[in-house]
């Protein structure tokens, strides 16, 4: 297969347009060399293997994300850089954030985050957990009254963290004063062993110490409770500040914002290891039989396709989710001079992209599965991890429904912006009415230009979004039936937005590059553009596909037939303009993972080839074999 | 949510409608009951089990599925029933059946089925095991070259079996004379060592012992070449049954009529568990927060709709794959007449149902999991484990790519035949044409009649089919390059006229039930076959919606949008009207598992939090800390 070999592309250059500058991508090198071993041996080792890095090379390349490219949290101390830390950050005073933050960076302890309880997600206001506020000991007491207010979940609970940042219910006399954070030490720091009065351990989530832990009657100082934005004084007075429940958004608004860019990367990595698999791997005789060897399978349109829509799909959503950590960037600069003004649009934006990159790489992981046959099945090829990581993606960090629902209620809110004659938010200004839907009426080669893909997804977005406003709002139900009756169209909705943004974030890179590239590779990038922009029309696993084809126009279609086997017609082309590049787009990615060349000396190597069968053949299988008659064979 | 359990259907009822006799009802709730210890401890110890059950019970409700539903090969002696024993009662001589078959039933060897090798899969005809024989002292030698012809996969092969059919190319003299089957001892009957010149192990395919097998100059006696359609005779003469690849298909046709029916039973599991999770977990204030406490997750839209669309698929699906069964079981009665001619069509029906349910189930068990948020991440959800299972139903005996393709070139092929003027299948006879291709006329409720459901169907798989048909024939490419031009649309075609056969056959169990059912579930089933249909149009996450749509008139869509939202309509009102049911829909699989009420109790005695945390914390989270500066905490 050396068409597929025989691109292009210039690796390095597109490598240094993915992670920016070059200076990244060598220090990305050294430190994955460096701490190869102990990655490959376990987590835990890698934790502590990334603590060290970071202090003693001092730079955070692997704060958010590993250098295996998981999301931090794979690693036992994961929570501490993205949630314990900037938990702190945006919460404590300045004195609470001296104190803390250096204790935490020195790793003189070793924190986590614990929100979510076992009954309660994502609606902090049901939390159960309490810190009663004793006003004669100047102390909290953390409680955690029922079986369904344990703290669950957090990475690192299990074994490996000495104190936590949790989210409890301020109790100050007969008074609840809502959800507020407070340090508590929960663990020794001399053996680890928990702290008396704090139940705890493993809650058996995939290989990590996610843990549960729950307090009975744990006392910490009134000075542990983060004061940024309210103050308990030693009387028992409180003072809030009135933007507590905007800041306290932030934390995990930034945990979202960097969500879609790393799971994109993780998608990549699965689609790097189907392609390569792909290429490699000989099956069969061709289609219908016509050759005379078996060739590489890459070669079957069906793999060709599957394998690089999701090439594609990784660098659309890669490219989008760099727009949405400069948004939040954006953003916290705002919030930093008292302007909130851009907190509810990239509120939504981080909740959208949040839930359809993580159910795409989700999904896009289980394909690549598929497409490396039974070898994906073998933990060698990393996809079984890879599969576990982005599925849990799609529900940690705000279930992708929930999310999908409050992008859709922005929305709608910014419907009835427009129709009051306001001024809508700029990424969705395009909702304003333009006149009657006519088809469109693009033909043959048109279908390549970034206009006319736009026009198709933002014309699938603006009806579905005023479907959704109109039938809501006309509705004789009340809005909370009505809303339920509409949810599917609503979260329909909401998708066609994301997907309309991503289109458009891709294009942005390609006009306004962070660093100028070579003509090569804008046509290239354009063509894996296209090849985003169109597949998603017509693949047959394309979510929501029927409403591209939708109109408001009775009978006739948006894109009829015709236009719809011109894309088809158009996406073979571009597979055989793409089949050169496939491994300098996957490369690029510079994920420097070793071939899958010698599964079978890893599989001679495993413990359990290297021990003894006399323990479950002598338990369970010996006894089952009849010891007569074994002379007759 | 009292609504989720106030259903009018007599579970039991449909209990035995689905597992056909009381007396099976009983017997495997007896047999589930006695052998539950043995389940939950470990697959081993269920292999010897249920093979036991199998000895003193004298039944066979296990040789195909375990008492936890999962195909058979999740136990280590699963392949003796499925392929070890039909290997040879398939191809054995009389002789050959009475002396292998009676040891294999008695247990006095476990048997298992080596095809697949490392470097090979479905291309049989490439296989690199040889099997030479040598005259002198009447034996074969079986050897494998290669690294890459290592024998893969086969479960039970990694420490658990005495003895395997194995297939390798029979080599007399200097030729080569094709695939036959050999049964070969790999291990010690005494002490389950494996038997010199034989290099084996587990391959780390999650925790089952799927294992590796690679021969040096292992000699069997020339007797235990398989001989039923071809004889080796002593002085190295070969004759072979005219059918005899036709016949071997037999036992791989055999596994995959079972598994449709197996699968849709693993999709129902895992859907039984979300719909119990649904209707129990509370989150959230309602649909845009207009309730004063939590409310159960069946409530919101998003849940419900996909809740019960995974359950009416498993319906569908089960009812598909019993017809399957009875196909098969139909034509093994032809072929011991001799006629042979049912073959192809039921061997593309199990090709291509085999795909379609695999790939469903598989993206349903994934779903389902969604469904429970992060509590179906947790092992004691039973969903990790059907997640696994179902995903390894779309690669192995067939991957469902090839299978697609296998029923394409067998609904290609009955085209030629339908235009050449001979009778097509009766199962193909719709593709004959029929006149212009007009718009569908039904409005309003008349979506949910049969026939307007069976005639929707039709028109997509009629469409797709004859477009396929005409492209590949029109090109003038050579055929094999055309072929994998439309190779997607080949698979489309495919996959719509297994959807068309799967609502025949729910249709065809309401038309004529195998036992008469009261009106009470009648009415049931016809809106769960409805809701089948209907969603499959409609829903977000449907493969291939886009051509129920399409037609070949210019402009004009088959279904419009306001079609289509007459269908929206009629979904929500079925959603309605099965609510009350979902519980008794997804009991009536007799599953009989445990609530998962008390998860805190299982995660409190895992052995891993009962453990000490000394190794792991001394290693590699004590070292981390400062030991300097505690005393200021």
């Amino acid at each position: 297969m050396n068409k597929a070999r025989a691109g292009s592309v210039d690796t390095f250059e597109l490598t240094c347009l993915l992670w920016k500058r070059k200076a990244t991508v060598q220090k990305r090198r050294d430190a994955f060399n460096t701490a190869r071993e102990g990655i490959y041996e376990q987590r835990l080792r890698m934790g502590k293997a990334i603590f060290e890095d970071l202090q003693q090379h001092d730079h955070d390349i692997f704060i958010w994300i590993t250098p295996r490219y998981n999301l931090i949290n794979a690693s036992p101390f994961g929570h501490q850089g993205v949630l314990f830390e900037p938990a702190i950050e945006h919460n404590g005073t300045e004195e609470q954030k001296t104190k803390w933050l250096s204790l935490a960076r020195s790793g003189k302890i070793l924190g986590t985050y614990c929100q979510t309880e076992l009954g309660h997600g994502s609606f902090i206001r049901d939390l159960e957990t309490t810190a009663t506020f004793d006003g004669v000991t100047d102390e909290f007491v953390i409680d955690s009254p029922t079986a369904s207010s344990a703290k669950f979940w957090p990475a690192g609970l299990g074994f490996s963290i000495t104190h936590a940042v949790v989210m409890a219910q301020l109790i100050v006399g007969d008074k609840s004063l809502g959800p507020h954070l407070f340090i508590v030490q929960i663990r020794s720091l001399q053996d680890g062993t928990p702290r008396v009065g704090v139940k705890m351990g493993d809650i058996g989530y995939n290989e990590k110490d996610n843990g549960y832990a729950a307090f009975e009657h744990v006392r910490i100082p009134r000075t542990y409770m983060l004061m940024g934005h309210s103050t308990l004084k030693c009387d028992g007075t409180c003072t809030a500040d009135y933007n507590r429940a905007k800041l306290s958004y932030s934390v995990m608004l930034l945990v979202r914002s960097k969500m879609p860019a790393i799971f994109a990367v993780q998608l990549a990595q699965a689609v790097t290891i189907a392609t390569r698999y792909s290429v490699v791997r000989e099956q069969g005789l061709g289609p219908d039989n016509s050759l005379d060897t078996e060739t590489s399978v890459m070669s079957y349109k069906s793999q060709h396709f599957r394998t690089l829509t999701l090439v594609a799909k990784s660098y659309a959503m890669f490219f989008a989710g760099q727009d949405c950590k400069a948004q939040y960037v954006d953003l916290k600069a705002r919030q930093n001079r008292g302007d909130h003004s851009t907190l509810a649009s990239v509120h939504a934006l981080c909740a959208g992209l949040k839930a359809y990159v993580t159910s795409e790489a989700a999904d896009g992981a289980g394909e690549a599965r598929k497409l490396c046959g039974g070898h994906g099945f073998m933990s060698i090829s990393g996809l079984p991890d890879l599969i576990g990581v982005t599925a849990g993606g799609c529900t940690l960090e705000g279930e992708n429904h929930v999310m999908w629902q409050q992008l859709g209620r922005y929305l709608l809110k910014q419907v009835d912006a427009i129709q009051a004659g306001q001024d809508a938010d700029e990424q969705v200004r395009y909702l304003a009415p333009e006149g009657p839907s006519i088809p469109c009426s693009a033909t043959d080669r048109r279908f390549l230009d970034t206009s006319v893909q736009l026009s198709i997804y933002r014309h699938r977005a603006q009806r579905l979004v005023s479907k959704a406003h109109w039938l809501v709002h006309s509705s004789r139900k009340p809005k909370s039936e009505a809303w339920n009756e509409h949810m599917m169209l609503i979260i329909s909705a909401s998708r066609a937005h994301i997907e309309y943004v991503v289109l458009q974030s891709f294009n942005a890179i390609i006009n306004s590059p962070p660093a100028p590239f070579s003509p090569t590779l804008e046509t290239v990038l354009e063509r894996v553009r296209s090849f985003f922009a169109l597949p998603t029309i017509i693949n047959p696993r394309s979510t929501d596909a029927l409403h591209f084809i939708e109109s408001n126009t009775w009978g006739e279609a948006y894109l009829n037939t015709s236009q719809l086997d011109t894309i088809r017609f158009l996406v073979n082309e571009l597979l055989e303009q793409l089949l050169p590049e496939a491994i300098a787009l996957t490369d690029a990615w510079d994920f420097r993972m070793r071939a899958y060349a010698n599964i079978m000396r890893w599989v001679e190597q495993m413990p359990i080839n290297r021990g003894s069968v006399e323990g479950s053949w002598g338990r369970w299988v010996g006894p089952i074999l009849n010891k007569e008659d074994r002379a007759k064979l």
